[in-house]
Order: C-alpha cells, then structure tokens, then sequence
C-alpha cells in the first residue's frame, strides 16, 4: 500500500512529463478499504496526436474504477493525461492504453474508461473498455456522454 | 401573380431536376397578400458537393421571408434543393445563392438564408444572409439552431 | 363590452362547431381593462386538411394578444381551433386566417400568432403574423418553440 | 422607508393568511439605495381556485422588479402568495393583481409579473404584465421559462 | 424504533453542529414500515474543506435508502450536511463517510449515495457507494446527474 | 367488476371530496383484459399540506400500473388527489399511501408510484414504491423525471 | 409471405378510410428474412375522437417491432393510423387495439407500442404494450420520450 | 492479420466508389486484441435513394463493434457509406446491410447498427441490427439518439 | 496601470481573507487596453451566511465587464469570493456588494454582476446589477442561467 | 483581392505552424462580394498554455465575421489555430489576438470573437471582442454557448 511520503507531485510544482512513458501515476492509500464502491474522473481537456497525420486530436474521458487498496491521486493523473499532448497514438490504442496504465497503477478491483473523440471526417469514435464485468453489488451509472449529432 | 395552373409540380410525380440551373421555383398566388407577415421552412436534408475535392458536403438550411404577392411553394422547393445534389459550391457561396435565387422567384418583400454546415477539419461554418433590414413590423424568431459543440 | 349572459359555451356542454365559418369566438370583460398585458395561449393539438389532397395536417399554435375590453374565452377558442378538423387551408393561410379571425373577435390592442407545421417532405413551415408592431412598453417574451431539426 | 422592527413575520412563526386581501407585504429597507438594479423571485408552488368552477389552478410565477427604497421581504411574498389557495381568480386577473399588489406595497421603480399556468382544456394561458417601460440602463434578463408544448 | 418526542430538530431552532461528529441524525417512526419503499435525497448546497490545502470544496450529493423501522429526518440531516462546511476530507472519503454515518442512524435495509463534485484541475470525481446489491423487488430509478462536459 | 353505470364522477359535476378518506376512486371495467399492459398517469398538479407545520407542500406523481379487470377512471383520480388539497402527511407516507388506495381499488396485477416533492430546506424528497416486482413481460419505461439541480 | 403486387397503396393515391376497420395493413416481403432486427416507427400526428365526449384525443404513438416474414409497409400504416381521425375509443383500447392490428398483419416475431397521450384534466395517460417478452439477443432501445411535466 | 500495407484509402487520396458492391472496407490490425472493448461510430451524414421513387433519403447511423483481430478504418468506412449516395434501398435493408459488410469485413466479436432516418409522411424509421448477443463484459453504452418528436 | 509585481497571490499559496473587507482584489495590466472588449466570469462555488438565521447560503454568480487599464486576476477573484464563506449578507446586498468592490478594484469601462441564488422557502431569488449602460459597440451575451421550475 | 494561386494550404500537405507567427492566414476571393451577409467558424477543438505556469488551456472559439473581398479559408484557419498549441498567453490577450489576426488577414467589414474557456480554480473565463458595432442590415445569430454550470 502507498504511502502518502512517496506521492510525487501532491502540493508539489511538477513538471509535465516528456511522455506517457515518462509519467508517473500516483496512488494514495484509500480510507475506505474493505467497501466496495466507485470513483469516477472526467477529463474533458484531452489532447493527442494522430500518429499518421501528426496533427491533434481531441477526446473526452471518462474513468470509472473500484478502488482496492490505493485510490488514483487526480494531480498526477492530469499530468500523466497532459502528457498524452505530444503523443501519438490511434484512438481505439490510446483509450485501452490509458485504462490499462490506471489499473496497474492503482491496482483496482474493477476499472472501465470511455473515450468520446471529436469528430475526423465527419465520423466520431467512441472506445468503451473495461477489465472485466463490474464486481456484483457495484452501483455505477452511466456515463451519459451525449452522442455525436453532427447539426440541426 | 402566378396561377395555380402554372404550377409545375404540386400534385404530380416530377424527376428530381438535374442542376439548380435546371430547377423551376414555383410560386402560388399569396391568399393573404398585404398582409405582413413571416414562413419559415427549415430544409436539415440538404446535400451537395465540395467544388475542390468533389467529396459530399451536408447543411441544415433555415429561409424566412416575407411574402409579397407569391408563396413558394414547398414541393417545388424541396426538388431545387435536391438539385444540389450534384452540385458542387463553397459553403458561403452556396448558402447565399440559394437566398438568392428563391428572393428571384418568389419576389418577396424580404428573405433571409442561414446554412449550417457539418463540420470540416473539425470546424463547421455557419452563413447568415438577408435581403435587406427586415420590415418595420414584422415579427421575426430567432433561427434557434444550436451552435456546435463537439464532444462532451 | 360583452356581458357575461352572452357567452355561449363556458359551463355548458356544445357541439363541436361545424367549420371555422360556424364557430363563435366568445369573449369576456378584461377584469384589468386600461392595464397593458398580454396573454399567451398554446394550442399544440390543432388538425386541419390539406387543401390539395386531403390528408391530414398538423399545427402547433401559440397565440399572443394585448386585451382592449375583452378577454379571449377559452373554452370557445378550443372549439373555434377544434372546428378546423374537417377545413382545407394551406399553412399560411391557416394561421394568418386564425389570427385575424381572433383579431376581429376581441378587437385587442394588439394580437400576433406563430403556426409550428409538422414536415411534409421533410421540410416543416412556420408562420409569425402580427398586427402591426407591439404597443409600447408592452412585455412579450419569445414563443420559444424549438425549430425542427431532422434526426441525429 | 420601513424598519426593521415592522416587519410582521420574518423570523416568527405566523399562520397563512385567510385571504389574499388579509395578507401583509413586508418591505425591508434597501441597502442599496439609488442603486438601480432587478431583483427577481420565482414561485413554483402556486396554487388557486377557478372562480367558475372552484376547482384547482396551479401557476408559476416570475416576478422581476427594480426596488426603490424598499424590499420584498420574501417570506411575506410567500405566505401573500399562499394566501391565494383558497382564492378564486381568472388568470389574467389573478397574475396582474398579484403585480398591482406587490406594486403598492413595495413601491419599486418598476415591476413585471409573469404568470405561467398549467393547461386546462389542452390550452395553457401566460400572462405578462409590468409596471411601464423598464428603467433605462436596468439589466434585465428574459424570464426564460419554457413552453408548453404537449407531448412527444 | 425512535419515538417523536426524540428529535432533536424538528420544529425548533437549532445551531449548526460545530463538526460531523457533533451532529446528531435524527429519525422518525416509519409510517409505512413493512413496505419495500424508496426515498432519495437531494442536497446541492453541500461544501467541506480539502485536508491538503483547507480550500474550499463543493459537492452535489443524492442519498436513496429503503427504510426500515426509521425514516431520516430531513432537517437533522441537513445540519448534519451543514457541519461539514468546516471539515476537512478526500472526496472518496466525505462521500463514503456520509452515507455511512446515515446508514447507521437509520439502519435502513439499504442505503447508496451518490457524491458529484466540483472539479479541480479540469477533472471532477464522482462517488458511488451503495450497503450492498439492492433488495429484490425495490424501485430505484436512476440518479440521473449530468455528467461534467466542460465548455462548448 | 364494475359496471359503467356504478361509475360516480365520469361526465357529471362532482364536488371535491373533503378529505381522502371521503374520496371514491372509480374504476371502470378493462376492455382489454387479459392482456398484460401498463398504463401511466403524471399529475403535476398536486399538493397537500405539512403535518406539522401546516404549510402547502408540492409534489409531482407520477403512478403505473398493469391493469386486471379494472382501469382507474382519470377523473375520479384526479378528484382523489385534489382531495389531499387540506390534508397533512409526511411525503412518504403520502406517497405510498395514494399508492396503496389506487392498488385497492383496482385491484392491479401490479401497480408502482413515484413521489418528486419540491425542496424544503434545500433539499427535496423523491418516493418510490411499487406492490413488488413487475410482472415478467411488463413493458415499463423510466419515469423519468429529471433530478433536482438547485442553480446554475 | 407478401407480394409487391399485393401493396394497396404504395405508390398511388389513396383515400383515407373511413374507419379503423376498413383500414388494410399493407405488408412487403421482409429482405432480411432470418435475420433478428427491430424496427421502430414514431407517430407524433395521430388524433383520435374521445368515446364519451365525442372531443377529439391527440395522441404520440411509438411502435417496435421484430419483423419475421414481413415489414409493415409505412404509407398504409400512416393510412390505417389517419383512420382513427373519427373513430372513438379509451386511450387505453385505442393503444392496445393499434398494437393488435398490427401484430395481425405483420405477424412480426415481436410487437410493442408505447401511447403517450395529451392532458386530460391536467393529467396525460401513457399506455405501454407488448406481445410478450423481447425475444433474446433482440437490441431494442428504449422509446425516449419525455414525461409529461406541466409547467416550470 | 491485416498489413497496414494492403490499406486501400488512408493516407491517399481516393475516388469515392460507384456503388456499394464496389466499396473496399478496409481494416487495420487491432493493436489490443485479446482485449474485449467496444468502438463507436457516428455516422450524421449519411444520404441514400429511394428504391421505389428514387428520392433522397437521409439517415443517421451509429454503429458499435468489438474488434477482434481487426479495427474497421474509418477513412474506407467514409468512402463505404458514401457509395450509397445514389444508391437505391429499403431503409431496413440498408441498415442491416451495412451491419452485415461491416461484419464480413472487419470479422469483430460482436457488431450492431442503428439508423434513424428522417420523417417520410410524418412518420420515421428507426432500424436497430445487431449480430447476437453482446459478449458477456463487453460494456456498451446506449446510442442514445433522441427520438423523433415532431413539433411543439 | 497596476504593475505584475503588485500581484498578492498569483502564482502563490496565500491563506483565504478572514471576511470580505480582508480580501484584496488583484489586478494585472490589460494587454488589449484601448480595445472594447468584455470578459466574463461564471463561479458557479460561492456560498455566504443569511444575516439573520445565520444558516448558509449558496449562489451561482455571473460577472461582465469591459476592462479599461486592468484586468481582474482570477486567483485574487477566487479568494475574494471565497471571503463570503463566514459572512453574512441578505441576497440583493451582497450581489451588488460584490459587484461595487470588483468595479472599485478593476475600474473598468463597464460592469455587471448576476446572482442567481438557491431557493429559501421554495423561492429562489436572482438579483441584476449593472454599472450602468454597457458601451456602444461591446458585445456582451445573455449570462443564460436556465430560471428555477421547482420539480417535474 | 487573393486569387487562388496564392493559396498556401488547401489541397496540399502542410506541417503545423510552429508558432502563431509563423502562421499564414490564407485568404480566398469572395464570390458573394457585395453582399452583405456574415459567416461563423466554431472550433472546439483550441488549446494554448498559461503563460505564467505552462500549463495547457483549453478554449472554445466562435469566430462571426461580414466578408468584403475575401473569405477567410478554413484549412489555414485551422492551422494557424493549431499553432497556439505552444504558445502561452492570457486568456483575454489569446482571444482579443486572435480575433486582431484574422481581421488584418481577411479585411472583412466586420468581425468578432467569443473564446470560451475552461474553469481554472473552479472558475471559467469568457472573452468577447468585435471590431466594431455589427453594419446596418447584418443578420447575426448569438453564439449560444450554453454558459458554465458547475455540477448538479
Ligand atoms: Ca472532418
Ligand atoms: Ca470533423
Ligand atoms: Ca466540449
Ligand atoms: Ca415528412
Ligand atoms: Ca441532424
Ligand atoms: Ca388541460
Ligand atoms: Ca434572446
Ligand atoms: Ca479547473
Ligand atoms: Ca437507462
Ligand atoms: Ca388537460
Ligand atoms: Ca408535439
Ligand atoms: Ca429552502
Ligand atoms: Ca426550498
Ligand atoms: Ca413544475
Ligand atoms: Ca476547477
Ligand atoms: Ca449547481
């Protein structure tokens, strides 16, 4: 379990990380242990790189988990997503990617993201993954993102 | 004023014009004429070309006028609107030359065209043109189409 | 000024009138006559009949009026709008012919109406008729029907 | 200009008026006197009787005004207004009185009322009144409440 | 099962509890005990302090329980939310805290809340937590709180 | 099952009960019987009044049931709730109480009300309950009443 | 299984029929035989006439369907729905008589209608019906429309 | 496995196809295979013909997908659906036809489709396809389109 | 023209001001001074005490103005607004209040303030204060605050 | 007056500006010179970095303009849009610049910005500059972005 000494950018002046590599997700003990319930981010400031065109793109992230002994610290986790801002990864890769980066960090019972991009080509990708089926007796809601409408 | 008898494609089955050049904008004698008074169609089926890439370009079209001795007649409109199918023209350009053509036909006392286009490059334009200032006295809505947001 | 004795339907149970023609409008005292205000009606459950074919047309109807000595009743403009249910008119016809026929039933200081048509062809008419600009100091808030917008 | 020590029910326990002629309007001093700016209350628990047929009405009611030396004091509007539970009124009379009232009592540079029924017979009316023209240089936002529109 | 003459709250005036430990949650007598019911909670004016930096933080909480002997008092519960305007707590954690400390003063046959909060950084954090799997046969709609969009 | 002719309200002139108690709810035979459908009745229009303090409470209910022999007859309902007009109760118990009155009545295959009270100290109170599970093969949508926001 | 040379009305022009029972229910070949697809129409001008007051009823219809050999063809559906114009009937008959019809003429794999109708007294009627349970792996949205809510 | 190689559109510039037949969807090999998630695609600008008038017809289409060795490209995705601008389809057909070419193509775990088209005689289609039943711990939002709603 | 070495807090931590008149309203130079332009800012996180009960307040507050020399810095503004946390102020007086010390600090060529606060009673009161008419040619939009509408 | 030979980005492969002043604002001959009538790009898609800590902002831009010669050419648009992405500057500074470039570049008769920035500190800045009062007779719709609420 981590300790609240080793968290490296809380009440900190941090720089950005060069790359996601190069980011470091912090976790603090979670002072619930032993309850079984869910946390949710919104990250709606996203921005990648198309690793093709090398012009941005742009997404919406929504994060929920079910934490177990650590809870994922938010200050490392916006910089460990800013970190995203030189990167360049395809949509579907980088969603999964960065789901797959939280829950071995903080090691959680249950984690999902959704990835809500911005449109290319008129056409929007959504990414939808999860570990595996939510933990019986979680409460999750959805995560209601209203769906791309083009105009009108 | 126009006849009833001249009408072109009320009530029967008519090919989609090939061209806007080739459309017809019927007219019917307006049974409220001297009246001031607004109409309002609202065209989200509109279709036509980029005149660079020759790619398929989508609008939602808003036209209020105010009639002077001719309505445009619906049917009639709907088929020069499809006649943009095939055609190929800038946005700004297409926008306002729609106003324009339909001010031509139906001769009213003013007219106004907003286009609002699906989003290119991730930025969609939107055109708002008008005859003139509208008529002291005529009461007017505002358009109401929701700007675009993107994601989130 | 009418009197109250000469109300026709309020508290009684009448026939839907036949046509429009055959409709009265009653009217009431203005409790606050030398008071300007306006009263709004909306009317969403309006039918009439296509001049040209026949079928079914549908409305939704918002009636705005700065009342003079009288008070449009109710009870007899749901059967004046009802009476239209078997009456053939086009759009603009339609809802220009309502308001004038209210105009000339209650001789306001000042009345408009908005007629919100369903698509026919994909493509909704809407109508905004007044008669003559709104008296000063007179609050009147927009109609706010939201504009048709397709699908998506 | 009132004192503190008239105000009749701001923190006491007071019984609801038996009528809306027996209920007191308090006014507090304006702290902000000569200061022209709105102040605006909205009632969504409104609730009186048809003067027909004694049944039920129920409103929402905006008030919007400019106060001069004087304040609504808001928990006498309240019970002022639930005063009007066992009261018949039209609706056009019922929403200009209460403005007349709140006038009177209050004294303000400038009053508007808008009172937002609830359908009788598939028609809801509004009712829109002020004091005069508003103030020039008082910023004034719309009511802004939506309308009614039936179903689907 | 708590008897009327225990409140605390109801029907007097009382300070707000100097912290969460110092409030006391009051109950009622279930009415309609035997009954598998639902009741929700809604408190949008909730705020409490960060432990790191003691800035301010804001929260929108829903609490839904099925009650069993005992009803939560609606005014204790709102000085029991009201003496965390001083507290110092991790979101995960205030949120957990809270439904705990109502689900033992009620001992309901279940309890979940919901905590939506203000975002820091750009990124808000949700918090769902709920006694266990809900009770066969409970009615429990949807918290229904608008996901964090950000701008546009 | 009921007979038309045993119906007390349906196209007569009926005084508001005087209290609940007082208030027959009517039915009328099911012309559909043996079939299992829902039926939905919203009434926003309700209120009644706080046990304790005596002041006007505001709810919108909104109540489904799947029919057997009977339908409730909507004007003898909306006597029923118009009878709670003087009547004290807590929002739970009230609730679940037009609940219980409706399912005796009918005699249901199932029946469930949802109670959407309007704010008291900041915070409003939903209520649902239902007479157990639904029926297998009920078709039964949300209630869907959004959730309380308080401002901004 | 149908034949295209069997369609009444596609194509032509057709007279409304006089009444529900005189209403044919054209049906085309299903192309996609086999396959376990829904289909959903929505019906937003349908009007009915009230079997006691002889008022008109308006209502919004939303039909599901799971076609087997057939699709109901959509211009006699709006035919068979127009037909009701003069035809009275309960809301409750009226919704699940329309569904029946259908399944009849279809003999879809599954059916369901969901009738949401305009006030009455203040208080709408929605009526849900379904030939049984959703046949499995069926994808079926819900029908979405939002409840009724009066004014505010 | 697809070679990024044999990628028929991204990255080139490429004549829209002559027809659906003559479309290529091309795939890219899925850099999380072995990972059970879900992509969305929103499609708004979607137009095909009339099969039996040879009108325009418009659509909005979403579909999701569980990749599994490949991910649908979405620039040949674009090119795919614009090969229907003159092509000539039931709306049921086409829907379930996309679903099925983008099922042989990209050989996913799991797919489905939903098209909602716009009104045609007031009335539209929605047509919802998918393969089966989703994998058990795929999770998949809603498509949440808004339901047709016509006016007012 | 204030200079950035005068800045109190930003890019420091500095401890919250003890009460309003504590606080200190930062301004920096504005780089576009001679421009007519207005910036907004939304604080939908404040909250203060009621003068007399003592009990906590919450506001959604919306500040306009067109900078002359300075423009108000953000953290300053933060801790200013945060001050009100343990003072207490009717509604109307502290909108105005803040309004007057933000024009007084920024001295800028014009300045609004709305506050939209949260219900006391069921009434929620909003309060509109302006430095007087904006400038000619500052183009300034509706705050757009949606107006209380109680539940339903 | 541009022609098309000097445009240096549509149609070709460009790289990404390095900076706002490297950027080029590529201009196109307005085929509707004459006409008065306004065009509006949205993009969503805008992030810079504070200039006092380094952080990246993220803004949503509106862009109204009246065109004279030229129409301002939405491929550089983007581009130079893109440049920010490592450019620091203020908000209000960032949004009045932008909006000073592009009516250097285009000469338009006309032209305003509205940035609308994500909350730092909980709180969001808005910015809105225009060249001047809009000309006698242009038609220009409110931008309408919905403005911040906060949660709940
Ligand atoms: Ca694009
Ligand atoms: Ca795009
Ligand atoms: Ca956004
Ligand atoms: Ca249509
Ligand atoms: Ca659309
Ligand atoms: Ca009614
Ligand atoms: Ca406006
Ligand atoms: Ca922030
Ligand atoms: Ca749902
Ligand atoms: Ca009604
Ligand atoms: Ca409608
Ligand atoms: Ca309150
Ligand atoms: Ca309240
Ligand atoms: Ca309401
Ligand atoms: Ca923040
Ligand atoms: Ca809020």
């Amino acid at each position: 379990m981590p300790e609240l000494s080793e968290i490296t950018t809380l009440g900190r002046t941090v720089e950005t990380p060069a790359s996601p590599e190069a980011a470091v997700i912090d976790v603090v003990p979670n002072p619930q242990q032993g309850t079984l319930f869910a946390a949710r981010f919104v990250a709606p400031e996203f921005t990648s790189l198309c690793p093709v065109t090398g012009q941005p793109d742009f997404g919406h992230l929504v994060i929920d988990y079910a934490p177990d002994a650590s809870l994922i610290e938010s200050k490392s986790l916006k910089l460990f997503l800013t970190s995203f801002r030189n990167h360049g990864a395809f949509h579907e890769d980088c969603t999964v990617g960065i789901g797959r980066r939280l829950a071995e960090a903080a090691k959680p019972l249950w984690l999902r993201i959704g990835g809500y991009w911005y449109p290319r080509g008129g056409i929007p990708i959504d990414v939808f993954w999860q570990t595996g089926a939510p933990p019986e007796g979680l409460w999750l809601p959805d995560q209601g993102v209203p769906p791309y409408r083009g105009r009108g």
